[in-house]
């Protein structure tokens, strides 16, 4: 039973100055509101003191989005999760544009009964026997 | 590298009542708070009408805490992103005492420049060949 799509994005060697902007991080989740058609219930917004980063967390009426930018690293990780159908929204591209990012990680994983993961040929997938957190045997 | 871990938890089989009910699953999001000494930035809740399920969402220092409930299918799912270390909560024992959840699935991603996965034994892993997102070939 499939009851959505998570999709986690992971974007490196982005500009440290805008991984610090919040203003320009709420504009790339307004881009994906609107391309997409997504509602707003509510949103949190944080930006850590001094050279710390942002982040930011929106509730939909077809689930969540959020991010997590880590200047010091140049990475910023989204997560959209929507239970219904929407179209790929093009992260690569757009975070490039928005944030300068080198290279953009985009894993989407089915939510509900089964998890049916489609990574990305990058990454690496650990061994199933190793250890899982305290779900069923 | 590495800049912090999401578990991604599927409940199956729990008590409708349960999935509508608020209050029960902000008691649980207390309980990981609390259990995890983790810090609360601010929340978005929302009660869908009717039938319909409970959304959560709360921004924390350490990253972000979601669930999404679907009543209609007795199943509920979570997600807890922290760029901290922390102990694994019992989500099995837990989500089984607060809704009534028959069966609970984990799996622990880790975020940042790689995702290393370590599915669940019961999840399914689609060839990595198959469609992906809009990332990098």
């Amino acid at each position: 039973m499939i009851v959505g799509t998570e999709w986690l994005i992971e974007a490196e060697g982005c500009n440290q100055d805008k991984l610090r902007d919040e203003t320009a991080l709420r504009g790339i989740f307004a881009r994906i509101i609107e391309d997409l058609g997504l509602k707003v219930i509510g949103s949190v917004w944080h930006k850590f003191d001094g050279e710390g980063g942002v982040t930011g967390m929106t509730a939909l009426t077809e689930s969540h989005l959020a991010c997590h930018t880590y200047p010091e690293h140049g990475i910023a990780t989204f997560n959209l999760y929507c239970c219904r159908m929407r179209p790929e929204w093009n992260w690569k591209e757009n975070l490039r544009a928005a944030l300068g990012a080198e290279t953009v990680q985009v894993t989407r994983i089915e939510r509900g009964s089964k998890i049916f993961y489609s990574p990305d040929p990058k990454s690496e997938i650990r061994n199933p026997k190793s250890k899982t957190a305290g779900g069923d045997a």
